[in-house]
């Protein structure tokens, strides 16, 4: 299998640290890509996926898997000693909940990322800044509210939650995410510290 | 069951169908929600998913289950004589990479959307625009390309795929998405005729 991926990008992290969590990371060839949106079109990426979004799994027999949610669920099939993602339906609904949560927090992050770094500055839409920052704020603010979850063996949603934490020390450090979420601080420490994410810190 | 929602929506569409789809149309409720990004934020849709995103599913103990396609899984676990996403495991991956096209695809003419109708008009990016629309054309051919998959039994795949085309075709008529894809405009014209779409076209 081929990862293609970007060492900056957190939801790539998260196919990474998933694989490093179900000891399948030798298994995959890493390749990294430039994916920028609005500047020229990379059509190799296209040709494995008309999104042009990584990550993006290439199988050994050609054909490509994606998103990064799909990636994940494959690849925690392939080992059936491990479940990162509960089969049960109430209880997977819950999982898979939560870890829409930190996935879409992760996209808004993303999202600041390019309104404030690579559209052009006259470009850039304040409200819309800070509407999803405040996303973002309500969202940790939910976490922290509900961290008694985060004591459930490590599951998808919580690889998600540790990726939007390394991607926003990595890119808004100033935001200081860890003020008034001691809980969450916390618990972000021990995750932070695991293989699968001292493995795959993004190299700036 | 209730589902906050609104017509002009394709990921709320999205789940309307799947409802029709599986029967459960009776079983949930409708909430119009107005949720605009850069708009003054909707506390009510925060409290329930801290990403201030329809649809969301607030189940009858209070849960919330989010994002569009947790709700369509969760909602189809319910019903286990029908299934709209496959239990095995290859397969499963290959209908989710189509799902995530078509959904990717629709997030992408969303944003269309934001941008071209919501956005300041001195904050707009013409490469971004060009950029989203080579992607939408780019998938929508894929899917031309790969037609043969449109035969299967209705999945979550078709279902986002049809949602999609009801979407370009309510805000970007203009575009005319069928030229020179007469296979997927055909597939179309009989998916858009189901119940489970007549019944959940937006207004307008």
């Amino acid at each position: 299998m081929k990862l293609l991926y970007a060492d900056a990008s957190p939801f790539a992290r998260k196919v990474r640290a998933v694989a490093y969590e179900l000891g399948l990371q030798d298994r995959i060839a890493l390749d990294f890509i430039k994916a920028v949106p609005g500047a020229e079109p990379n059509r190799e990426l296209g040709a494995a996926n008309p999104l042009r979004k990584i990550p993006t799994l290439l199988l050994d027999d050609g054909r490509s898997i994606y998103d990064s949610t799909v990636i994940c669920e494959y690849l925690d099939g392939l080992v059936p000693e491990i479940a990162l993602i509960p089969s049960d339906g109430a209880q997977r609904a819950e999982v898979m909940t939560e870890h829409a949560l930190a996935n879409g927090l992760m996209d808004a992050a993303v999202g600041l990322r390019y309104e404030t770094a690579v559209r052009p500055e006259d470009a850039r839409w304040p409200s819309w800044i800070a509407d999803h920052w405040d996303r973002i704020d309500t969202g940790l603010d939910w976490f922290e509210a509900n961290s008694g979850r985060l004591a459930e063996p490590i599951n998808l949603a919580q690889i998600a939650l540790g990726c939007l934490m390394g991607y926003l020390d990595f890119r808004f450090a100033e935001k200081g995410w860890r003020s008034n979420r001691p809980k969450i601080a916390a618990w972000g420490e021990t995750m932070l510290s695991r293989p699968s994410f001292t493995e795959t810190v993004p190299a700036g």
